[in-house]
């Protein structure tokens, strides 16, 4: 395969180091809105982003890396319909949004796009999903951390005057024990809180900190606390990409028997594990066009066969 | 959807249990191979097996819930040619005979079967797989127990002179243990232990244990231990139906970034779970067959959404 990588923030480098030791490291090429010569990669070549549509039919996937703050939708779209794409877009509210304007925009190009394939939304949505099916009238639930996550700590970053900044999603322990113990968590709001910790000038902080909290999806009504450290102190204890998850299906039956079920996920690397999943889509993106498919799919329309490049990779453990 | 029920034991009784508050429940029928006059149900109709062939046309699916030791594979074969089929087939290593002479047959009749959808095989194959997918070179272990298990207890009740029999899979600790911190386990043998309980005349124990310790893939190579008990500490003690399992999944890549997945179950009924996890792909079966597709399918080969009557019900999850 031949895969474009756009963007080459955290997700983009993450990308090219997982495909380093593969057969696909060949011939990756990155995109980037910044000065092509202030890039530097592991070996993949680097264009200018104006210049990737130059790239037509001569790649067999872009993997779309860039923050989904922002008009992320606007963006993929025009990619979309010019070339096969993964991105995981992960403003959950608007995931479906995207979906069908990524399906129009594919369709329009005869591509084929897989959105939001990542950790969650990705890999979690396809288990709260599952279990749902599974599970009827169970209680779902999930919790993201202690951890880092990506989409938050971007979207501070965003913010004029921001130097470095990172968020730390906390769930809160009384919500998860409610939630193993089958009760209902109303929303994510109330069983998190979030953490900032931002560089930036004496003279912009109060103005970040109140537009850290009105960014709408990511902080807004959420209990965030902004707290300013110096440049030392972020890269001495906040330079770090871990983050963790888990989400928690319960069900009563009638007969008052119980199911639990719960996926737990510890990640030493957030992006890196992104980008490993949005490679096992762009494996299923081949599969799909190659059977003539076109559109846009997301996690819940894909057989996990299809992450494989035959079918006959997944019997040993099935 | 008009549903047929092969097999009135523990898991035959789940599935009727779990329809019967649902607009499928009405018009289920059973079919057993016992006398019809012996099988109490909950409201659904009793046949005798030999005349499920008039059913042909009838019915939208049938969920073949019987055992899976013995000849399985061509008892359901005959059903796959006439009918629509689910059913929840458990030895592993025969799962891919099982499900291409399924293929072959459901082709012929031009019907369509599901086959493994239980927790283990069926969710435990899904997340495996998915896993193994989005973490490459990655070491993935499953751990079943302290529980029940139905498919080896009624392996054991198969043999003559076993007058009630039931078997806890448990698993070894320091196994566990070893696999949260990515330690590679050899094979499920030297991770577990089973316990059985077994019911017999004193005359026939002997030759009971030696059976037991002696049926491939369900004991043999298996640290067994065979306690024979009395009727009431049967019935006290050992008249429960619950299990649990774990899956985990650790990859540590070359830049020694860790990461862990981890998939819990714990059932107060295991029969109720699997039952629910054959409708959840009854289902499937449904969706599938209207798009005019034939064949064997694993759990493998059908996407998350294809579990709901539409699609549109997997959105305010995903």
């Amino acid at each position: 395969m031949k895969i474009g990588i756009v963007g080459y923030g955290n997700l983009g480098k993450a990308i090219e180091e997982s495909l380093i030791h593969t057969k696909e490291s060949e011939g990756i090429a990155v995109f980037t809105r910044r000065d092509t010569s202030e890039v530097s990669t592991h070996g993949a070549k680097v264009y200018s982003l104006s210049k990737i549509y130059e790239f037509r039919g001569k790649l067999d996937c872009l993997l779309i890396s860039v923050g989904s703050s922002g008009n992320f939708s606007d963006f993929a779209v025009k990619l979309a319909e010019n070339f096969n794409t993964v991105d995981s877009f992960d403003s959950h509210s608007k995931i479906k949004e995207h979906l069908n304007l990524m399906n129009l925009a594919a369709k329009r190009g005869g591509k084929l796009s897989v959105v939001s394939a990542g950790w969650d939304p990705g890999i979690f949505s396809l288990f709260r999903n599952l279990m749902r099916a599974v599970m009827p009238r169970s209680e779902i639930s999930s919790f993201w951390g202690r951890g880092i996550s990506q989409g938050h700590s971007e979207a501070i970053r965003r913010i004029p005057g921001v130097k470095y900044a990172v968020q730390y999603t906390v769930p809160k322990s009384f919500a998860k024990e409610a939630a193993l113990g089958g009760e209902k968590i109303e929303n994510t709001r109330a069983s998190h809180v979030r953490e900032c910790f931002v560089v930036a000038d004496e003279s912009a902080r109060s103005f970040i900190e109140r537009e850290i909290k009105n960014i709408p999806e990511y902080f807004k009504g959420y209990e965030t606390t902004v707290n300013f450290i110096s440049e030392e102190e972020f890269f001495l204890y906040h330079n770090s990409k871990h983050h963790k998850g888990e989400v928690i299906a319960f069900q009563k039956n009638e007969a008052g028997n119980r199911a639990l079920a719960r996926l737990i996920l510890e990640l030493d690397s957030n992006p890196r594990f992104t980008a490993s999943v949005m490679l096992a889509y762009a494996r299923a993106v081949k599969r799909l066009s190659k059977e003539g498919r076109t559109g846009a799919f997301s996690v819940l329309d894909i057989p996990v066969n299809y992450l494989f490049d035959n079918d006959e990779e997944c019997f040993p453990l099935i």
